[in-house]
């Protein structure tokens, strides 16, 4: 077993790896801009609840990040850009200082956002310099993980301006193209899997976060996963069954929240008795029945599974399932920011839109894995200190880079969290199997 | 005794009152811009708690007021500007229709800040046309009541983006300008008013809103006030007796409020180990131990008050004793922004600094008066159903336009409110009178 | 004027003044006892809200005030029962020391009832043996301050208890016997009192509470009070035509608070659909149309006087009314426990049911008289640092001791306070007389 | 591997198995009522927490249990005592219908203790009569769990009443024997234990809930676990070291919750400045530093094993640990209630005190194993609906019923619970091994 570890780096040429992480890094940031380039000042400012954060704190934290773990230690004679930011900006890291309270991020106007761009041009140009050298010992690392680091907040500036917008009376438009096209609903299949021993885990080729590791051993009974994910109109008719009236669907926590919290249908749907629209990035919209459901909590995901005679399944069943798919589907440079109906085309013989659209809930807590240890200093506490309290997600959405994606990636939220392109996959035990 | 009415006005003629009008109004909308100029597109979206409005949301609303009340009934033929403007920036106007949630204020990315800049030039245009011609009976007493409401509001801009700028780790500056000169501490006197019948409320003569009517008489016991509101140094000194911490100087309700709240100091005051400072719109200032103290809840100004062996005035008190008074001071246009020291000058025999500076807390909750009767309409929500929870306060402050205040004004918030400019003026009975 | 004062005593013989304050405590600790004696230990030991106590608390306390007012002070040798009931009994007299926090009264199953009624006598015996020599200067008023204290519990003990078995699904009866007769239903009527100086507040003769002076004068101006309090019927008709649905009824403030808590009718009020009923203490009943309307909060009071037309008298205007009032009615030696309806007579030419049935809303917040001052040490804590945030109830309920009401006593609850007797009486203004 | 199931009962003759179900039955009925003797009327009626219930309540929901699925559906004739118990004293048994709220069971004072107890007797006579006669298939194991569910609600007497005492100021005393002895503290060591495939969950053969099945395989990487658990004394040395002030020490969510709770050592402990003190069931004692630690969260558990330079067990590596250990300890029949320091006998050659003193937190979530299916029905309840949010503790307490705890059986609380008898076993990796 070979686990997962930042310091066996394969012998590539220094410098062609350090030309070809900036050209990355360099595209990535753009992307970042790109994607907040259709939104005005005041769109950037607000915050919506404290579980998203401004545009502009986005944007600044992740200049941020680079700033203080890439720049201040090993740029020498880096001017640092604004001191106040080392607080403002630190979203969770208590190993560098202060932090500025999370629910507050949407009232600080000033820095405004002309003036975080000018942030990110300055580090920008910093990165620029300090690849003109062959890098220290563990900078290339980082400045990959700084990569990373951007691609989960690009997909939440996607998710928490989509929210900012749902609160406006007016819903505006992110992005008026619509990307839903005529297609062939295809009906559920059923794929199975025999028990056995498998390795799960990071394999150590390519990057992969601290949580994805060590690659370690589970031995799984026998199950089969469903061939797509659940859609819209499968919803529709749960909600039609009663589904949110029927205690005996759901777990106890689950059944709470959702009384304490008046749901009746997943995060933005309305008006029930003219037809359900949504809320999306390109405005109001009718629910399309053959789109994978989402914005709906882990609650709402078991309680569907129970309806459904399934269950959710765990994260190694999905990830077992998912080692030999190619990591293909509507992803964020698709476009359509929107989950799309499954095409004709399966991904070969396994489950098809295994990644993008939706990230599916797994019925597994968000633990460390055996042998799992967090890195030393700040950055250590980039994932582990998150190990209580969420569930598992896996295979990215719409709003996932394609490049950030892969089969071992862990994404984690609270099982109230409902803002995220989240839906269902389904799985179910082999009867009499056991 | 002659009850207000609005309409025994006098027999100007029409068109030089409309002409004045018109003036008036301009003249007023110029301030209000005038006051958000200094300010960003995020420092006029921003909501810093449910009790302030962003700038964006005044300047806005103001128009509405107009609009809805003046333009929409009044104006044939007036182009709404956004029919969705109806619901999002009606404030409390019930019998208009839906609101906007108060709280939610600051979620409304759009219209952004150039749209409503367009929105307050469609609508005073309108007025522009509307003036041309001769009034309606009761519109010119409708313009009126927009001119005294959009005052209204510029104070609210003032007091609520100083508590935006405060919730800024680097407390940023809204007008560099310091106003605080040199000068000589005026000692605390007493002035005595005798027992007796007296009148008080709005007596007719200019505009008076309808909660300072009727003119009423009210018996006063003999009584003594304050010959000016209490300074910054003299509430230092009731923190260093341990003012905070005396259970027997307190309310039940306020020693709860305090301990609940944290409060240690007056809203805005920080760093007692090196010398108190406080936030103003000016940036972190040294407090001036001269200056009246500002941004106290009435608990506070009560427990001062007992402290200091007095009491709050009745708003009754208040009046009668600032009936002579000649309406000047410190206000808005000053452009200090801030309580000013007392100077050498009194306002004659009587109290100095009755007007301006800071609102003064009375004893006196905000009720109707005898024979009070809101007007019929959506227009009637003006004051009357507030009047419950709340104190009033008297005199105006360093934000209120001069031509807003006169000795009837009453002012109101609730006994835990700290962001206006509000301080106390003593008072006390004479002793053995009774 | 003659201010109240609990120092200028008329000159009764020493002797009988004590054997008569002796008798009269007694008198009223049997009748307390009396009250308790339904109620099993667990009954007594339960608290239902924070603002209601446990009976067993309310009988602890009651003799707390004794013992720390008076025994430990005032009788040498005392031997107090149990150190640990200083802190545990005492209500709010910060004076006295630490509290055990009021909503954790219901936590303490220890003291048992049978201590807490040991307690009751050892202290009942220490006060005997005071008597039985001439009392210290200031003695007897303190006496006589605890008859009167344990005169407010007994109410408390009915309203408190009557709240806690309300809350158990069973709905259990207090007590078997129902008060209610045929009667011959009393159309409302209005009594004019005319403008002019009038004295308020007690004026010396015999006890009254420091917050009923000093006696005073205000200018009222002319205005009728109803015959009668509003009933169950008016109530009824009130809620069914949309009442609780109307904004325009309410204060903003009382809005809020009824949407909130869900209020859609009084408290205690059950099955809208199959024709109101109504908890008592006699159990459940259908709502008498002809009896007072009784637990509603100012809000909802102060909406039905609106939606009839007129408005809730002030204090004062309710004072003058009941000055000439015997003090006569349904009282709690009537043992109804419950509001009756009007009979035929009337008391003289005023309104009637002055006193008794239920307390009455009054518009007046609770604040100090002219010339107010609580008195020294710990038993100033009484009544004056309650004066915020509270309305003044006059006339005493069906549940107040006949002795303890008069014309000048000054009730007070928050606004939304709805488990005691508190009903409306309605007062209006002369159209044209201002 | 043969899954458990409660219809694959062993052969046994019908009439013994009855007669020692009766027996069995009995027993444990006498032994819940041995625990309330000790307690008052009022200690058994009061609720301190929503997450406690009252004594009464225990008494009479476990007669409930037996009355609700044994007695009506399987005892012809039989009489209900009283059909508004069916919705008082339902716990969470949502097929079953109403069920009184949770955090409103101390506001029930009737029926009194007295009459619980006639409640008790009335189903234990109809269970007699039931066991004359053979049992309908399905019976004895519904008997079976009745006697189970009576043995958990017994911990829960002694850990509810635990803490309602703890609130009365007066710390009052359950039980006055005090259990300890000196004894020779034990150093930890640690126990290997090999990598490999393992078989867990409860086997079929005796009683288990079905949340222990079905037995499955899990692979477990190797690992070592403590000889005994984490104590008193070591735990003061982790406050010592500012536990409670390092971040780095906490999961994010146990850092918020510590901070937001205000916790500074476990629940119960008091007065660090004189040496700590902690509440017991025997009244307030100094720490014993050799006893295990006890009364602390899943967060703390957590932070301390951080600081130890450990890690909390898996269940899975627990329940391998604990396989071939005798189950003998300090549990309930012990009498002490309280954890006892390790004695110098070990359990053979594993680690000692594994059954009995405190629950052991493990960092596995409460989830099902696979093909677990909650049985059909309002029984189906039991647990399957509560597996999200919760952490697993192993092990059973002194509290516990040494005939109900086994290797197989799962505890589970949320991560912030800390009125139980929970404790810390610390487990380790092994360097260098993966």
């Amino acid at each position: 077993m070979q686990p997962h570890s930042h310091s066996t780096t394969p012998p590539v040429p220094v410098l062609r790896r350090e030309a070809d992480l900036g050209r990355r890094l360099r595209a990535v940031r753009q992307v970042t801009e790109a994607l907040a380039a259709p939104l005005s000042a005041e769109d950037c400012a607000l915050q919506s609840m404290p579980d998203a954060s401004p545009v502009k704190w986005h944007l600044a934290h992740t200049t941020w990040f680079l700033e203080t773990f890439v720049m201040v230690p090993y740029l020498p004679g880096y001017a640092i850009f604004d001191p106040s930011f080392r607080t403002l900006f630190n979203s969770y890291y208590v190993g560098i200082g202060d932090r500025h309270p999370r629910p507050e991020r949407g009232l600080v106007s000033r820095p405004d956002l002309a003036t975080v761009r000018s942030y990110r041009m300055h580090v920008d140009a910093a990165i620029g310099a300090l690849l003109t050298a062959p890098l220290p010992a563990g900078v290339a690392e980082l400045i990959e993980l700084g990569i990373q680091h951007e691609q989960q907040h690009q997909e939440l500036i996607l998710t928490d301006v989509k929210h900012l917008l749902s609160r406006n009376p007016s819903r505006p438009v992110y992005d008026p193209r619509w990307p839903l096209r005529e297609v062939a609903p295809q009906s559920l299949r059923w794929h199975p899997f025999a028990r056995g021993l498998v390795v799960v885990g990071h394999d150590g080729d390519g990057f992969g976060f601290d949580n994805e590791g060590p690659a370690h051993r589970v031995y799984l009974e026998p199950f089969e996963l469903a061939s797509r994910p659940v859609t819209h109109g499968e919803f529709a008719a749960f909600i039609e069954d009663g589904g949110y009236r029927r205690p005996d669907l759901w777990l106890s926590l689950g059944w709470d929240t959702m009384v304490a919290r008046g749901w009746q249908a997943p995060l933005y749907w309305e008006h029930p008795r003219r037809g359900w629209r949504t809320f999306t990035l390109h405005g109001m919209v009718e629910i399309d029945p053959h789109t994978p459901v989402c914005h709906i909590s882990y609650f709402e995901a078991d309680a569907y599974a129970r309806w459904a005679g399934a269950r959710l399944p765990t994260e190694f069943e999905w990830e077992h399932a998912a080692t030999g798919c190619a990591i293909r589907g509507n992803l964020q440079e698709n476009g359509a920011l929107h989950p799309l109906p499954a095409s004709n085309a399966t991904d070969g013989a396994g489950p098809a839109q295994m990644f993008g659209d939706v990230w599916e809930w797994t019925r597994s807590d968000y633990a460390p894995y055996p042998g799992y240890r967090a890195a030393g200093g700040a950055i250590g506490e980039y994932n582990g200190k998150f190990m209580s309290g969420q569930y598992v997600l896996r295979g990215g959405s719409c709003a996932t880079p394609a490049a950030h994606i892969r089969a071992s990636y862990r994404n984690f939220f609270a099982p109230d969290a409902r803002w995220q392109f989240s839906g269902i996959r389904l799985a179910r035990d082999v009867p009499g199997s056991a």
